[in-house]
């Protein structure tokens, strides 16, 4: 394709360590869409909202006025390949998976 | 699937800098094996071969008796995602594609 590309692998896994073996993953590409994450285009126009940046996503996402609750069991995700060209590795924890969700909306529902 | 996840990024660029800007990339995933590589089969086995690290490839790849020039056009290539579940973030230079390809087979031949 024309652009420089975009194909990312997202992982994710239970707990708080980026270095927990993941547990799930789905592979993504942008422009074109493709890859086996269940909803690629919601993934990419909000990855290509944040500006390809995951860290960026939360501030980018509508807020549906979700409540979730204060319970803490973590869940880590990782963002790793390349974005226009760029090399990304990128890791977060959140405190459960309704904020994760909440703050990702698509990107990470797999 | 029952099996830890395998997906990786693979990307490729001109030059000697893992930062420089990927020109091409492509997605893989084994067990089941996916994605959008031209010979996923063969690179999961090469992968698979080197115990899921890209860095023990030519160990494993059989030599053809290929013989390259010594000409110094570098190539960068890069895996980033997880094998069997670990984080893989690899980046590695080859003098040229000759060198690339013989060391490598079918995982970089995109």
């Amino acid at each position: 394709s024309l652009y420089a590309p975009s194909a990312v692998v997202i992982s994710k896994t239970q707990g708080a360590s980026a270095d927990a073996p993941a547990q799930r993953a789905v592979t993504l590409r942008c422009l074109p869409v493709g890859g086996d994450h269940p909803a690629p285009e919601k993934a990419c126009a909000a990855l290509r909202e944040a500006g390809g940046d995951p860290a960026a996503l939360p501030r980018y996402v509508e807020d549906t006025g979700r409540v979730c609750t204060r319970e803490y069991r973590p869940v880590t995700v990782s963002v790793q390949g390349v974005w226009d060209g760029r090399r990304i590795d990128h890791a977060q924890t959140f405190s459960n998976s309704c904020e994760l969700e909440k703050q990702t909306a698509s990107v990470y529902a797999f």
